[in-house]
């Protein structure tokens, strides 16, 4: 018995990389002595100060410095903020991913766009079916989502099951496939669950979350009501169930379906060849046919609900996009909602369509694909864990799921909200934060992969703020005398013809500042530029109360 | 006769010359014969691709223009919307405001900060009251808004009436003073009214907007169920009822009040000297004195309710507030909502206070200021216009008002969605735009009106978004040979050490370009310049599939 006393010591180890108290790049690392088994791998979307950045992925330090006892990532659905960073992660992580058949099928078209296909190994599973990885067994557990073939995991480690819902909502009439999987949950539960890391983002929202297929009834009636136009829907890429009951609802209507976006048709692609969606024959069509249909015989489905700039939605509305139009004869529905901080780019959209004519319609057809309080009450009551782990949200979310949690029974010592770093450790005698590990934000921007940090980012905000005035001179570089310039060359600052006073006056100043140097022996570069810095910058302020970025050249002749 | 039909037939001219199709910078310009009046003069805020700007102002030029035949401005209430380019706009065009008391005392306070107190004339109207200006009488009716002493407008001309709502809402139990006054509203609707120029603000929104009195109850509840903690609000500044609802819980509670943030301060100290707000004696304290009473004692009123970086709130929950710092003994109320793209900045304060330990309240503890469509309804049927100009909104809030005036019974033809620098022209007989003056958004960025254009701002996004790379390089101004350089800086675009690859191998790919040009005989500058902005920006975009600013300096030595 002593050996097994000392095993049921040892503690699991929960160390979320990323995705605690904000939205995105959800990542976990599960530990138990010689394995690491990683839950996700997402990315997420630039902050508004992040200027020019692309996107945003998780530091895997750790990951990289355990390379060797690295047993896989875990994938529980295929949304870009839980698969978004593999591309990148696995060129220095690189071991096999597990998920679902549609999931894996998304993964794979991003792997190929980044020529990683042949490098990674991948292995699909089925709901219910385990895998083992080290001293880890993960059971794939059916949940609904926005996006199907969503799976909740079963952790199963020496010290204890650990339940994590991934994202997921309870839809007991799902559109395609089997609702979740609850008495999977409650046999679980049965058996004891240390720990339930379970989906907080609408853990601020009282009742349920509707069923997906309520919206396919919202589209009939929308059909029905304007059956003398032609019909734009505008959702998510990866909603695939949502594609099949837009689908459903034109081919009773007769209508003939195009999609437009490239995600959006990539998408339709593979769950098509994947079986997650049935498209009756002659339904589709290219977009070259529309002209061959009248406007009321067409439904177009579309990328750009969240007014993305580049989506084709958006190019739709600014008159851009090369082969649609919008007009009188149009309507236009949103099935989504904003997510936070693309409001106004949506409101953008909206007045461009009803300016053109078009009818537009964006509230009431969307459904949410994560659980309200009483479906995160019904798991935590089936689960009936010993800890709770709010996952997935900003700390407002987390800490209104720590309150159900509490609600539900657990003792505020046993819930625990997390940072990204923290390094939970669980045994069934207890738990705690035992540790921080190394995690941030890599921004990648174009090529670069951490190649633009605070100081670029820095310079961009001020460079954006106030623009950059140059001031270039040249200088002997035996005498240190001024041989040329200074000129002065300013961007983004205010626009001026070369004569303009204010351009004139900040040469006359520049010349002083450098004169005084010079004449005072001073002709160390440094100071000379600092001294230019100082009363160009002087200058501009008492101007024009703006502070531009001064970048003094010297150059030696 | 024959004068009398003469003159009736002239029309009554209808110009906005902001406002519409967009949120803010209401102005609107009337126009008989010899006379022009001018509604509003507000501003508007930057959108996000306005990068740097502080504000944005109308173009006035058409006022400029026609300066001799303007006779004043009529302002309906003291929010920047419709004030704040009062003191831009007064430098070019300054004829006399005429507003009331509060409204007034607003406005000079901000005359005060310009400086321009001295220079404009002012008279204070009273509600009911008229004055005559040219060939137009205009009386000021009493509303209710999120600002008291809002006025609605009765513009009497020769062709006939115009009622302008401004911004306004139907409160029958306001905190302040009296409800809107509708009985005024039908009897000028009994006379007979040209056209109705109604708020659209929340046109899209069914039923009635709660009075401004149930927010005070909630007040009541909050404070009951938060005996045990400091209580801080946030709220708007001008929202002086609002103000006086808390002062009044506080009272009652036995709370000390203290109020924080400047224009917080500035706008309960000029309520409270015309009158508006009634603070009882001993409740308002300083900041200063807040040490000397138990936390449970306090109320702070304060500014930031949308999440502003500057505001006093975001300082406390950044920790950067030199006075007050939060932690679990505070109750924050968000007594606001986000006006729309201000979303995620509120988010993330909430998010701050809550990591800091205080509980947050941000649900339920508002009312709009705007009339929702049963308010729109009462008002047209009160005033019954033969035209509808639906005002103050996006397109589809105007759209949305449209709608209910169709439903009411105006026909389609004698509904004008206008934009800015329309000129409507209004009789008895017809009504049509009958042109277009000069309208457009003036920049306003520290003390430059109007200097930072769209070459400016498309700098500004350009260096946003990749930053800058420079070039400079000295040319022998008899041989054209390359005496110095290239040396290259760049800011914004990634961070390098000189002994960098990339900028090592640019330098070379630089070198190439000047050197095949100037082998050739090219010294062109511009086409020099133009050879290294190709080879450099084509070697860039190759290696990090990123686009910096490239500028090239030459300089002659």
């Amino acid at each position: 018995m002593k050996k097994n006393e000392q095993k049921s010591s040892l503690a699991l180890k929960v160390i979320p990389l990323g995705g605690l108290e904000q939205i995105g790049m959800n990542i976990t690392a599960f530990e138990y002595e010689d394995s690491i088994i990683v839950v996700d791998c997402g990315l997420s979307f630039p902050e508004d100060d992040m200027l020019g950045i692309d996107l945003v992925i998780p530091d895997v330090t750790y990951l990289k410095n355990n390379i060797e006892r690295v047993k896989g990532f875990i994938i529980t659905h295929g949304h870009e903020d839980h698969i978004g960073a593999l591309p990148y992660v696995l060129r220095e992580v690189n071991v096999p991913i597990y998920a679902t058949k549609l999931t894996m099928g998304i993964i794979e078209n991003k792997l190929k766009e980044h020529n990683l296909t042949n490098n990674t190994k991948r292995k699909v599973v089925k709901f219910g079916q385990s895998i083992n990885l080290g001293q880890f067994r993960i059971e794939f557990i059916k949940t609904n989502h926005s996006i199907v073939d969503a799976a909740a995991l079963a952790i199963y480690s020496p010290a204890g099951i650990v339940v994590h819902t991934g994202d997921f909502k309870v839809d007991y009439t799902p559109v395609f496939g089997d609702a979740i999987d609850l008495q999977r949950f409650a046999e679980i539960g049965k058996k004891g669950v240390l720990a339930l890391m379970c989906d907080s983002t609408n853990a601020e929202r009282a009742g349920f979350t509707s069923s997906e297929r309520t919206v396919g009834r919202t589209f009939d009636i929308l059909f029905q009501e304007h059956k003398n136009t032609r019909i734009i829907i505008a959702t998510f890429a990866s909603n695939v169930d949502r594609v099949q009951q837009i689908i459903n609802t034109a081919y009773k209507f007769g209508r003939k379906v195009v999609v437009e976006g490239r995600s959006m048709v990539s998408v339709i692609e593979t769950a098509t060849n994947l079986g997650y969606l049935s498209i009756p024959e002659n339904t589709l069509i290219d977009i070259e046919q529309l002209k061959n249909y009248p406007d009321e015989k067409t439904v177009i489905i579309t990328t750009g609900s969240q007014g993305e700039s580049m989506a084709a939605l958006s190019r739709m509305a600014g008159d851009n996009h090369r082969k649609i139009s919008i007009g009188p004869t149009d309507t236009v529905i949103f099935s989504s909602h904003p997510i936070p901080g693309n409001e106004k780019a949506v409101t953008n959209v909206i007045n461009e369509l009803l300016l053109k004519g078009a009818d537009v319609i964006f509230q009431d057809v969307h459904v949410s694909g994560h659980a309200c309080q009483e479906e995160i009450k019904l798991i935590y009551t089936l689960v009936r864990p010993k800890y709770a782990v709010p996952i997935h949200g900003e700390y407002k979310h987390l800490k209104a799921q720590a309150k159900i949690a509490k609600e539900l029974g657990i003792s505020k010592e046993n819930i625990f909200i997390l940072q990204s770093g923290d390094v939970l450790e669980l045994t069934e005698e207890k738990a705690q934060v035992t540790g921080k590990v190394p995690v941030g934000d890599i921004l990648v921007d174009g090529l670069g992969v951490g190649d633009v940090g605070n100081i670029v980012l820095r310079d961009r905000q001020h460079l954006a703020e106030d623009g950059i005035m140059i001031v270039v001179l040249g200088l002997d570089g035996a005498s240190d005398e001024l041989v040329s310039g200074p000129d002065i060359v300013s961007r983004g600052f205010v626009y001026v013809r070369e004569s303009d006073e204010l351009m004139e006056e900040a040469r006359i100043v520049v010349n002083e500042a450098v004169d005084s140097c010079l004449s005072r022996g001073i002709s160390d570069w440094g100071k000379l530029k600092s001294s230019i810095k100082d009363a160009l910058g002087d200058y501009v302020w008492k101007k024009t109360k703006r502070r531009p970025m001064i970048l003094p050249i010297i150059m030696e002749i």
